[in-house]
């Protein structure tokens, strides 16, 4: 489905409230509208922002979070900047502050790099550019979902793990959630495993509310029962997001894929990744290239304030892991299912 | 190394006092001490049991767990219930209320069914029963740990997965700690790194503590992150425990099990199982055969009283999986370690 082309924020507002979206931000009467996604899944609640600053700090907090709202919202405190009149030095300011939030996000630094070089134009183009952005953003969305939803069969379980949906994208479900929901529109009956992503708990908080949103049944799991569901028989079809890809096709996502990859091998259950043109990397040859982040293990030892482990203990938290292409079946993108040999397809379908 | 025959529960603790352990369980002036595992790791407390009842109460409420401990638990239950005149057939009510507890577990009912019929005997016939029960035990421990330490090499990082040791099992070590304390002991430098064990935390708050106690060098992991650390190169040994061993060599541990071995296949390091003859159940021929325990997924969605995951979302918590024998690297047992072909060799071993 191609959507009609948008030009104000007005446009944008009623093509969006045309579908049936979890929006993690949104801009209305000259404010962004955020969902808290520290208070989910027991508070749905949108902060009201009326200062482009208080965007990176709403990123810094994990308020929002997601490769693809996050240049969202970035985008959006520019239109705000914008209409506030704000110059274009203090664009510039902007621009960097939200860069400093995500060092390491090259899809922030991209939006950022496109609406800067605006900072002196008129408000329409600003707002033009901002909405052509999240607009296009819609389209792939749409589109990532058309190509996934015909690879899942009537009465498929799958399995995901951690969180590539709605929120992280502009609503419409990105690379995961789009596709369930597009499935079972189609009246395919499907059940979602969701593991419970430790140790942030993006899947027990994240993907199982909004699953559950879109009345798609759902069951929560741990993550070291992925492989006794695929070994089982319970499970026809796996599909997670990406961190990064590399040229070759590995995969780098959130810690635990690697194990279920493996598991997925192990019993011939197909190994999906939703990809867009931001994640693909066609400069890094493979997976070990990819610096993986340490982050602060305290959310290991730690529950909140709740202690969880042995006192003094060490603990190491590694973000992501790294997928080998040879256990990936292939890549679902918004131009359709990229197969091996990855190389070679990935280059033709993303070279720019 | 042998340790010299005892008759006696003075002679047994006298014994016991010579080596390093972290009891689970001892008798003292016919009271059951009992480590209150529940408290653990944040505080080290022995309840006094003074009838034989309360040891069923302790073992249905985990105060006391793993397959290895509640046998011996089980013993002096009966010693307890002897010095105290009790009629044999409160003694048989005894037996029944303690296999009642864990209705599968076949080292319960063996200890049972081999104590029982000396409830006419004379307390010293009890108690010599129950000190060689416990003492052959600690045997065993000895022995696996000079089998397995022998396979540790200097510089070694060990994984394990939940929770295989001291208080599993006499206090000596079980299947894991033993063998790590002795590779220490005989100059190696060692480092474990422990998952956490979703969703019982079994190695955030048992395995971790015990390794700390023996100022064994120890990093706290998630269970998902096991397979980055052993693709990274950081892992040159994995040992676990197992709950039921096959005919053919399939392994039925903790759920997360069958992952890890995956990812040790894949890397090329070898993954070991320690075992004693009461795990190993020659009459079943394949992991297939044995039924996973389904346990109330609450341990999931919630942390104590703390609600983790989405409100009324459905969750299913299999206690373990299978890992199939393809992936096992041996066994090791008191009496040696046992290789592929796992069928006629656990046979040689094991056939009683």
């Amino acid at each position: 489905m191609k959507i009609p082309e948008v030009e104000s924020i007005l446009e944008l507002n009623e093509l969006m409230d045309t579908f049936d979206l979890i929006k993690p931000v949104y801009y209305k009467d000259d404010r962004i509208m955020l969902l808290d996604q520290r208070q989910l899944p027991f508070k749905e609640e949108y902060l009201m922002i009326e200062s482009p600053e208080e965007v990176a700090t709403a990123i810094s907090s994990m308020q929002i979070r997601g490769g693809g709202a996050i240049p969202i919202a970035a985008a959006y405190a520019f239109l705000l900047a914008k209409r506030q009149g704000l110059s274009s030095e203090k664009m510039e300011d902007l621009g960097n502050l939200l860069i400093g939030t995500r060092p390491t996000a090259s899809s922030l630094r991209r939006i950022v790099d496109s609406l800067q070089p605006l900072a002196n134009d008129g408000v329409e183009s600003m707002e033009k550019a901002v909405v052509q952005f999240i607009s296009g953003k819609l389209q792939n969305e749409i589109d990532i979902a058309e190509v996934g939803a015909k690879l899942v069969n009537d009465g498929d379980s799958i399995l995901t793990h951690c969180h590539a949906g709605a929120l992280a994208g502009c609503g419409y479900g990105n690379k995961t959630l789009g596709i369930f929901k597009l499935a079972q529109k189609q009246g395919k009956k499907i059940h979602v495993y969701s593991t419970e992503t430790r140790p942030y708990m993006q899947g027990a908080r994240i993907t199982t509310w909004e699953l559950m949103k879109f009345d798609i049944p759902t069951t929560l799991i741990t993550d070291s029962m992925a492989g006794y569901f695929l070994s089982q028989g319970e499970i026809q079809f796996t599909l997670v997001g990406a961190d990064r890809i590399a040229g070759n096709g590995d995969v780098v996502n959130k810690i635990g894929t690697y194990p279920i990859a493996l598991a997925c091998k192990d019993n011939n259950v197909p190994f999906y990744v939703g990809a867009f043109r931001e994640g693909v990397d066609l400069n890094v040859t493979g997976g070990e290239e990819i610096p993986i982040e340490m982050r602060d293990p305290s959310d290991i030892t730690n529950f909140g304030y709740l202690r969880l482990a042995t006192p003094d203990v060490d603990a190491l938290y590694p973000t992501f892991d790294i997928t080998p292409n040879r256990l990936v079946s292939g890549f679902i993108t918004p131009w359709g299912v990229i197969s091996f040999p990855f190389e070679s397809n990935l280059l033709e379908v993303f070279d720019e």
